[in-house]
């Protein structure tokens, strides 16, 4: 009633990395970094940018005067691009983790560095502007009761806390291109 | 009266590269990075920044009003700390061209690209702030009758020429800590 084991030896398989079940040249698996496009960590990233962002963006156009400054029109087109740029993304992550693929293109990775490089610096500067004009209405001028003031200043947090969940992923992209 | 080649054959040195004359192991030699300190690219990067950060903080301080203002406050404060970094980091680039050494140590290398990372994050900062608040003045008030406004444009652009020195600087050093 019992299976005996196979006294015939066999040819054991040669060892190989991950080698994908095709038959070309093994594939060395570079290992994974948290936040890399792919996986989950990123894809928290991304939403959380996406959120600070569309925060960032919705108090600002709420006002009645933000046209009036130059500093809250740039601070309402650099968040908006952002929100484009990080729902894409996140797409791009989701569709990662459902096919089970981290997007170790050299290509892919260049685009997704420039591209964080440049929206992550804008959405920096237009709270930085946006940062000093508050704090010249609120503490120099103290003019606080004729202007939207709690709205710029929560405006231009959620726009530093867009700038601070977006350059992680710009680090760790540039990182992944230039460690191999 | 012409020379003979000798005749004798010799043993052929082992090929090793660039054991640095002692009996250590070998050392493999990195390859230079142009920007890397301790290269003379590195040098003018580091006096450009030196000399833009310079400008940038003389000529905000030259303006009667400027403390008025913390953005313009901030700006000298961030320039200030600029030029320290920048012109310690212009010594020892000269101290490693005289000497005909690289940092390639990777805790000089790590410290160089967070201070970097700090000080040029801070001028633009400091810049963007300084942007919107002259742009504020001088296109949606059009006040500039009474304000320093060419000083003011003059010590931000100035400020923005440093970040764009101090930038290649970071990113150089972080590409060389990731690519080892």
């Amino acid at each position: 009633m019992m299976s005996h084991p196979a006294v015939h030896p066999v040819d054991a398989p040669p060892l190989s990395i991950d080698n994908g079940g095709g038959d070309g040249p093994p594939r060395i698996r570079v290992k994974d970094i948290p936040g890399m496009p792919g996986t989950p960590s990123s894809l928290v990233l991304r939403l959380l940018q996406s959120f600070f962002a569309i925060g960032a963006c919705v108090v600002m156009s709420t006002t009645s005067d933000f046209p009036s400054v130059t500093a809250f029109r740039y601070l309402v087109a650099a968040t908006g691009l952002q929100i484009i740029w990080s729902l894409l993304l996140a797409i791009i992550d989701i569709y990662g983790i459902l096919v089970q693929r981290r997007f170790r293109n050299r290509r892919a990775v260049k685009l997704f560095a420039a591209g964080d490089g440049i929206t992550s610096t804008l959405t920096f500067a237009a709270a930085c502007a946006s940062a000093g004009i508050t704090v010249l209405i609120h503490n120099d001028l103290a003019s606080c009761s004729r202007n939207h003031c709690v709205q710029f200043e929560t405006s231009t947090g959620l726009a530093f806390m867009t700038w601070f969940a977006a350059l992680p992923c710009f680090l760790l992209n540039l990182w992944t291109l230039a460690s191999r």
